[in-house]
């Protein structure tokens, strides 16, 4: 039979794939608008410790390179150092959110963020071809960081391993973004001495995004974005310029695990990210959607005007 | 006032969004698999003489350029320089589809494919971006060619300037495609005298094709493929393998025009192009449809297994 | 016979030949000072449509591009343009100089453009090797333009698709000159609507000259360049300051159609070009003439000291 | 005071000094010898777990990188891995040597080897400059594998997540080295689906060398090379041919865990590495007497004659 | 005053101006043949003690690069060996033509050729750009070479510093030629325990030249190339074959000096050199004549058809 | 027999191989230090004439280009000079340490250091690879110099061909070193008219030393540096700054000779050179000594603080 195959001629027109593809050509203006443009996502919250949510936030990743853009990925991984740090019976302490990370801490840091969380999104990205490769701070030493000095009740903290970054080599990460490689980017870092830090994941991306001239940052995690009261109900803040952010801060609006947050994306405008946003990893696609569509979902923070 | 916007919370989780941004994952393998390939687009048919039509077709192009396909386009446009030959008084003729191309006639093919067409497909192209650039055989001679001899009944016909590809400079549409542009291509040739000679786009869209090893070869037209007469109905054949068109065309099922684009598709796939396609391009998105969805629309050639 | 070839002996210390590469040496000096330089030439008057005298002119361009002068050629068609304008029964105006530019006006600019000028004398040249490449300020975008406004009377005419230039893309040139290729330039531009203008050819040869930093710009013209009136005789002049220019402006002995190539040199030396010149096109070899002898012939304008 | 520092005149033809240099000058036929050549260095045995050897190991191995030697460093890690999975309450347990490595047991693999040892070779690397990057076959899969298909008496044995290389991609190994970074590789492999594998390193070593035409692999361990028995004694094999291996497997003088290291060097040697090594990592700088001094230690095999 | 300069109109037709540049173009069939084309030249005979004539042929070297062709010049320079030997009271001996080169000599020889002859030339040169750079073989020992092991009468000759080729490093030489310098090569070679030879400069060119695959070899001379007599008198050959050359050669015809020089020409030929000359350093700009007329003088030897 | 080599078990864990690869070890830091960084170094003194003592030295250099070093020789050829000119009856004079350079005297120059010096330095280094090229600065032109202007008593002193440096071509040396090449640099300088003069070879360290950056600048000359007398005895100065140079130029204990040293050190710390030295090249080893262990020999003229 030389014919593989006949097709029913009264299909052709189908308007069910034409509507996909429609689909298609309606993201095309942010296709162009992205197309080699630089992308910096963190990945937090409990989305972390979901398999299934992180590999749909993953999967978003993917077809973000595909067209064109350039994605750095950073991840922390709060959650799961508790865990196995409870788990070897290493006692848990915190103070004022800054985790104290001793000398058995710190292996349990590195164990969890580079041997469990890092390989896991790597493999995942690679599954879609050899385009992940996952560092931390301390290959090539391209996070440079001193301990961080930490003063409570006008007390110095000793906080052990927590860094404070000093510098960063961007051409390290330029050199896997031209590759085409999605850096994946564990935040520790080294300084001189060999030591090894633990440093908040948010700051990072804020730091690499401003020596990357970033177009993007999006620091997924688990809430909306910045609420507001008004009478009884909450509404949440689509856009704010950095002086409203100030502003909310000032007046306690902004508070507690967010202020890190906006100060990392007020840095990061303050340095040369064109846009940055606080989106809720758990919504399905919450960052297609920011990109590819012209639903803004979340708080964005951008220039003063 | 410091907040810039609201959003409204009960509509976050907006499955309309959603649902466009999954379309464009369910196009997520399709990219992937094109991503930094070769696509070869011959433009032709009653489109290339409507302007909305044409615009609709270029806008897919547009699309497969920003999600990382390699585009080459090529173009004819018999029925536009038949026009002005009738307005200019130029004699039309015709000799088993090869169209008689005297000196003047020639001149009036030039005026047509670069200044009209060319420059129209061009122009429409970078509204999108600085991404198309025009090119016809005659730069840098990229395409040469002879004068075509051609027989009827055992004698010579003067066919004037019709001319037959002898060499095809790969290269020069490399460069092209190495600096990111969509080629788009006149089917002129030159012949070392300096004489230009008018060639089959199809013709001329396999032997591009070949040389720069293709991964698709599409050859947009005014009928929806092959098809065959089953009883009293006409079926569309959806894939044929080389053999199958060969004996398709003994047994005169494949005849008159088609023949010429069947065999550019077969000499294509003998010279290593993967996959080549007869398409209807007055289907809307019938190149996106073949491309990016698991519909296949027209007829696809491959080669035997 | 073993010996393909005798020569006369008496023959061999030839006064003839020695005369010729004796010749070929006095040219040196000039070769090394343009070795590598860029020099821009706008084709203009009468030149442009007589095929014979446009083959020695295009000849003197293939020997400068030979001995290493990166050479950009620059044309316009305006007699050519109304003759089709005329056989199309389109009508011809012009307002102070400036071709009146409606729809089906810029219909035929193109093809008389591109179709008829641009693709000869890419023919022309690549009968020398493959050496030339025909564009126009569309490809790539690289003429980016507005429409101009113009006042008559105190009153805006209506040019229709005239075109004023905003920027170009050196870079586009730059690459064809890297890769040895002669850019043929219609100067045609576009906007970011996908409209395309007519440009003037003049101050599109200055504003590429001056953006590449071109050594020399030849403006061919119909006229051995600005003569003045002394006593009851014309005299040439052969050098002029921009300085002197203005003032001849001003005293009108420099006018009409003279005014826009003068304004074109003043502009391209106030911008980087080094020196320009307004040659006749109608005396035999006048570019070779001008670059590789001591001769001046035409009207130089260079910087006021 | 003008002058900062007298020296004692009398001890300016020092002999201690110009010995040392001397020394150095011993070296330079070495050095000149290995100038930019691949060397391979396995990592295993004792030294692992034994942070004041290590760090002497890395020592010498940063004195090679800086004296032009392109490094690459592999390490396993098994006591570690054996000492955690009995801390997290895993079951330990093996196969012919092999590891049985359920779903729980790589996740502990995977901590040991990136988040114990290889961040820990890499910060020490470190602290002698930008120079270490650490990897593993994860990253742009660089080293795919299969999963391992193990008979034991005819039967089928699950071994669980353990590999078989199937495809080393060099190219991702030669950027690091062209960069100037001496590659730190954790020995583990990925397959299309995203599992990662547990593979043996002194394998890994072997095939990693073949591919990059490596001067030399070392395979670091605890034993001093191949011994023999001779009368009453133990004699140590300096020199072996690929044949004399063979047939001392064949006669069982070489046995258990030395058999998997000698195939890897013949295998190695067989795919074009020069020349290989089994060396006793517990000997101060055993890897540079081998490299630096005319003092074999250790056993080297060698392509037969 | 505002004009700078007048010229006299009637002038500006200047026929003897025209008569020059006709000249060049006249020329512009053979630049275009040769450019880019790497010629090799081998200066040798009186002109290299005559300092007007040689610098004719210098600057006859300087217009062949500024037109486009990659020039390599050899030279030797015996007769100036010779005077300063005598100087130095040093014995001249020659055995077959070959100078018996003991460590006196050779230190003479390195001396007239570095220093005296290799860098009057890279001066010249150079005063028309920054075009010259004067190497030896032994420079990034570019031009390995062993002892020449010679026999007279059966019985061994000693020699001396007197080399033979073994190997050219032709990539040293490229990078010369990419950088756009005009080599300067003193024809010394260097074997690999510092030696440093006196090899043949024809054998010299022939050998670098096979090695470039130069389109052209000329040996510059004191004859005007292979003469045959007939009758009573002599003609000279103008263009002979391989096998014609062979056949002279055994027939006594090609004799003494004559015979290593068409031996060069031979292996350049077989070894993919184009066409190689034999010409008379003495006629005013023989070179030139040769390589942009149609006059063909001295003897051309080419491979048999 | 299988077994190539049996080695004495007891001697593995050798004293006297650890202790030398500990001594490599020692030179580390100072390795480190030096990778990839520039080191300029003059060649004079009693040792030009000591063939076994020049070998020493060159055999330290050696050593240094493979740790990395890029090394720039430069030496002078004062002693050898005079017996040419001796022995070809030139009469020699000096005026103030400037020799008088005649026509004559520039030909011995540029014999005796192209063609004794420069060749055989050039010839020794090759002897460890392809690592040496040796040029001039008349090589590509790349020491621009012009004559040098000398007044004695108030009076004109012609000096014949002594330049005075005006520019230096950086990027012709620059080439050699990315080609990992150790340039040999013969101090002659050319003027644009095809003149060689010769120059000061401290001087033209410091000058090629600043362009190029360079981490250090050795001159290497017969006295152990600058010397101080105290009470009745002489000391040697350790290290100086620029302003301690000067006090001592002023106040004549810095006197002859070393003052030009001293001047070129001071310019080129002044102009980029990080540090400075004049070391005696006849203690054996001063260079290595300098650069690879903690001991300073020599004189060390540095930036004040």
């Amino acid at each position: 039979m030389i014919i593989d195959q006949y097709c029913d001629n009264e299909n052709i027109n189908n308007v069910f794939y034409q509507n996909k593809v429609e689909t298609l050509l309606e993201a095309l203006p942010y296709i162009k608008d992205y197309f080699n443009k630089i992308v910096i996502v963190k990945l937090g919250g409990a989305i972390m410790e979901d398999d299934a949510g992180l590999g749909n936030v993953l999967n978003d990743i993917v077809l973000m390179k595909y067209v064109g853009i350039k994605v750095i990925l950073l991840h922390g991984g709060g959650k799961q150092i508790t865990r196995l740090m409870q788990e070897k019976n290493i006692e848990v302490k915190f103070c004022e959110g800054l985790r104290i990370t001793d000398e058995k801490s710190i292996e349990v840091v590195k164990m969890v963020l580079l041997g469990e969380i890092n390989s896991k999104i790597v493999s995942f990205l690679n599954k879609h071809g050899k385009i992940a490769v996952g560092v931390s701070g301390n290959d090539a030493s391209f996070i440079e960081c001193r301990k961080k000095q930490f003063k409570k009740d006008g007390k110095d903290v000793e906080l052990g391993f927590v860094g404070e970054i000093t510098d960063i080599d961007a051409d390290f990460i330029n050199k896997l973004l031209v590759n085409d490689y999605v850096p994946v980017i564990a935040t520790l870092g080294s300084d001189k001495y060999g030591n090894i830090y633990n440093i908040n994941a948010d700051t990072c991306a804020s730091e690499i995004g401003s020596k990357l001239k970033a177009k993007k940052m999006i620091l997924l995690t688990d809430v909306d974005g910045i609420k507001i009261s008004e009478n009884d109900s909450e509404r949440l803040v689509s856009r704010l310029s950095i002086n409203g952010a100030n502003k909310l801060i000032k007046e306690n609006v902004i508070s507690k695990g967010m202020i890190p947050k906006v100060r990392a994306c007020i840095d990061a405008l303050n340095n040369g990210v064109e846009r940055t946003h606080i989106l809720n990893g758990n919504h399905p696609h919450s960052i297609l959607i920011e990109i590819f569509t012209d639903k803004g979902i979340g708080t964005m923070i951008v220039k003063d005007k």
